[in-house]
């Protein structure tokens, strides 16, 4: 099913961008697990839209109700659904997307695949809003891992031709621009201040890190860590690649560069360096896990653009209306964090029955 | 199951190196399929062991024994299974490995996760061997693929620092060494000689390209085309990471740049570029479905390196001996291949029931 | 995942009987289809209680609302999600539940699965009022298989001692008490309300038909017709056995009386009696699918009971309080139906790609 | 997919009657298990051909060659696959059932399903052969369930109109004849040689019982027990119909007489009786679970029958050659063991998570 995902546990997103409601249910969560609403309040804000000036104005509380699967905030065993209601919607803005598909989004492949059926308005299914359930499970996934001693924290590595710079390894989430060089966040920042000011947007790529996983983690061949990570972030809209510990930069070292060496410290195995990324035939080494994800320029932009006025079958020049992030890499990075804990999460849930 | 793939069609993977045969089961196939075996033989043959100088010199027939869902080489609706008996196999080679776990191998994990349970000669189910079965199953895809006018072709887009160049727009399928630009070749062929003599390694890049797509392929969120394919790829040892058109670079782009304009001709919309690389919103949008796979440098080298004597929990140099593949990007380009037909030919038994 | 059925076509069910609601995802339903929001409030009727002396008297409007995947009606390809919000509970009547569990009932055993953090109040997820959405679900497969000429519908077979009489070949949506024969029906409420006095339950067994299959539905082996409808149907609470076509009393027959000679009519192959009840090796014949669901007699009975007081573990005796449907049958039709539409969807979604 | 079952535990079964080979792939087994061969000979032989009177005389020696996932006959957490060669085939007794399908066999749905593509001869995919797989993961999983303390038992409970007799509580695996009482399965084997006799078959049902189960297992909805276990049993050639518990019979009962009371012993909560089977809200209660499966009579038999000439597309006389097991009763009591075994670990693994 293409809106579900997870062996064990099983999330599905439902919601179009402009349906009464988005939401998430999330099957296989153990009884028992209480869920602190305020932190996931609060994980939630990180996503939602309004927060700055490279994100759309478009105001929405995101706070979910949860309709089953709790007593008193706590898992009782069956499947938990949380909805978002949609508000703040304002469906004539799209009215000329119907005939006009925008460059770079999915209106036309929604044509195609759904003969004209799918829901247009603000892109429907495929909408950036539904993270928002994406990051209600996941949210939920963070709390749990947390408290097995796993944490997972992402940063935007890079925007546009702008790198983030300093060691990475404790989570960003109380800043508003997570990056570890603030010097380096300010140049991103304006880099997307330049492309919004033209009309236009920029991409970047989201670093993701999971620290105190156990050893053993992940399966061989088409359950491994990697197969399952990627099958999700692929979910979120506008992910163009992924790659693993050196990823694309290993192509070009030697073994003996790449290779981690082993040593022994305090009675356990470690590897002397990480170019891995905490993965090895799938499986976790302990080390931490680390992963990238790039993310193309938001396609929603200011300036005109030539696509196909649908009904007469000609080219048309199109000007997207309305305020779209310049940017979405910021947001990108706590649904990132949400999609890794999901997929984390239920590796561990497969993990502890071998 | 972590050693099986795919929705419609579901392909399960079988063996370890040294078991008394590897193999697949291939599910979901419709009846009435012809398999062309002395074609599938030729293709299997790209995979095989032994070609070149950079290939590990073992010798296998890997002839296929299809034991079920034949009629004449036919397919009958039943599920199909194929193997291939392990013969030039020498375990003694592995005795050191029990305990001196390979630096960039799954030695070490699958030791935590199968507790010294686990198939150490030669990697067992984690051995590259395994993607022998995986080529059988995705030889058959590409035979039916054709017939429906879909090609998948990919080839070495980098070695070490050397790129491929020229326009890749046809199967290499003839070629010993898959590129474009033979000079390139030779420089990359060069780059894994130099290796193999410091016995050492190199990584690389493989393209792949899949062309004749229909329009509307692929599913919304965990289903997309590039969850699909990277499901699977990563299943492949050694692949570190994946990226669709533009990829990574897509990152340091402008949305203006990036995005693909549309436009009409011969009555049908075309995009004017190709960066989202035939796919937007998971769904294929008809132009070439192009993708890039990063494979770290083999894992198994000459070179002295630093492991850990599990027995004696200590560091210990580990010289592995035997000839392994000092670059295993070459034979890696049919298995990208197979992987893309299962995850395409999967997608389109999906498809045609939307 | 224990609350989703399905393999192309999937229905997720969730909520609790006192949770904030319940509800049901669809995923799969292809883009372009209407649905009749007007009749399938009247199927859903035909499930709610309080409709009669033998239902229980809780009002509930179960009135779905539409929270995604419909565009005015039409399905957009998008998951379908509805809700029905739970009003008219009282949860105080199950104090006494939370450390009595009913005999017959789930209660005991989500304690032992869910230990202690079950929602007990009106059997939680275990409720027959979970079958409210799967109704919604099988509501919806009901009016789709209609436009292509696959007819379901189930009727009470018996209930206590007293077999419904006479030829069973269309539906009897439109009678209160679902028997071919009103005088055995009118004999089976007496059965009911006779229980009823006695504070007493009974059950019975409901027979479904399904007419108008094409030949060719189903799979060998694990996704036969009759795994697929028996996995759904034993979600239904209270089924304890099944059977298709002559069932157990096949079990006494000589081959030469069960087996269904062949003979040809109008050009088309026809089996002359239908004692498979239309299904061989788990593909349909295209002869009437038949088969009947036993229901025990509801275990919510007022009789004193013995059972044990898990705070002080000594026997006790319980006297559920508060009126329970005394057979549950007669709602149960619907659900049958329901139940059986999704599985045959499901099976013609599948068979549409072999 | 059609041939796999499992949620955490995957057994996927291959071949035809007549292929090269039969076999069956095990995922999910955990690393460690050893395996004692023979052991599961001895299981296999009682589903063997050949033992007795109503036995077809086609001898195969059913021994399976592993050829994966064991080192030294303990699995290493890879696949676990084995193989039976087919050698005793005689496909020329299957010519004329090319164009004359068999009544009470899938010979004519298959035809529908695979487009004549099937393959024919004796039954290809359909055969009751395919039980022999089915029975190597089977004898596989119970040595395992054994060794938890859960022993799973099954045997003839009625044949034509003989009922066994007597209490079941122990296995009958060291009697040819697995019936309680010796007297019955006298008459049972009685109405056996009658209809050989006759050229005729009867059926007959299998009780099967599973002791020493932990309490909590199953899950609610779609993976309740009953669904677990007839989802595999229904993959069973013949299997018209299951129950559990009282069954079919209690929907003939009172509440008052079906509830379980339940009483404390030892500290423990135990039923005073076991009407549900050992099953509540699809949940194990501890005791034993108990089910039966109704057999169809064996559909080939000697008699001439009326079928349909498929090239002339006219009425024709059908007279199977060959011999056939008069009964199939006998031998499927190891397969329905082998079914409810899997079901039954697989619950376990999964349970294990929660």
């Amino acid at each position: 099913m293409s809106s579900s995902y997870g062996e064990i546990l099983r999330v599905t997103i439902f919601g179009q961008s402009h349906s009464p409601a988005i939401g998430m249910t999330l099957e296989g969560l153990p009884a028992g697990v209480r869920i602190d609403q305020e932190r996931l309040s609060r994980f939630l804000k990180r996503r939602a839209p309004g927060n700055a000036a490279y994100s759309t104005p478009r105001k929405e509380a995101d706070e979910p109700e949860f309709l089953s699967g709790l007593v008193d905030n706590v898992t009782c065993g069956a499947p938990v659904t949380a909805i978002i209601r949609n508000t703040n919607t304002r469906s004539s803005d799209y009215e000329e997307l119907k005939v006009k598909p925008r460059p770079g989004h999915a209106d036309l492949t929604a044509q195609y695949k759904f003969r004209g059926y799918q829901d247009y308005a603000g892109g429907g299914h495929f909408s950036g809003r539904l993270t928002a359930p994406l990051c209600i499970a996941g949210g939920i996934c963070l709390q749990i891992l947390e408290q097995k001693g796993i944490r997972i924290f992402a940063r935007i590595r890079s925007i546009a031709d702008i790198q983030d710079e300093g060691v990475f390894e404790r989570s960003l989430e109380d800043k508003a621009f997570p990056t570890v060089s603030d010097q380096q966040g300010e140049r991103m920042q304006q880099r997307i201040a330049e492309a919004l000011k033209e009309q236009d947007s920029v991409g970047g790529i989201v670093e993701c890190m999971v620290t105190g996983l156990p050893a053993g983690l992940g399966d061989p061949m088409f359950s491994g860590m990697e197969n399952r990570i990627a099958g999700i972030v692929f979910g979120i809209p506008a992910v163009k690649g992924i790659e693993f510990g050196d990823g694309f930069a290993a192509a070009q070292k030697r073994g003996s560069e790449h290779n981690d060496a082993y040593d022994v410290g305090a009675g356990k195995i470690r590897a002397l360096t990480n170019h891995a990324g905490g993965i090895l035939g799938g499986i976790t080494t302990s080390e931490p896990l680390i992963f990238r994800a790039a993310f193309k320029p938001t396609p929603s932009i200011g300036k005109p653009q030539q696509t196909v006025d649908l009904t007469e079958m000609k080219p048309a020049t199109l000007k997207i209306r309305g305020r779209h992030d310049p940017c979405i890499v910021p947001r990108a990075v706590p649904c990132i964090e949400a999609a890794a804990a999901i997929a984390v999460y239920d590796a561990c849930l497969a993990y502890s029955r071998t």
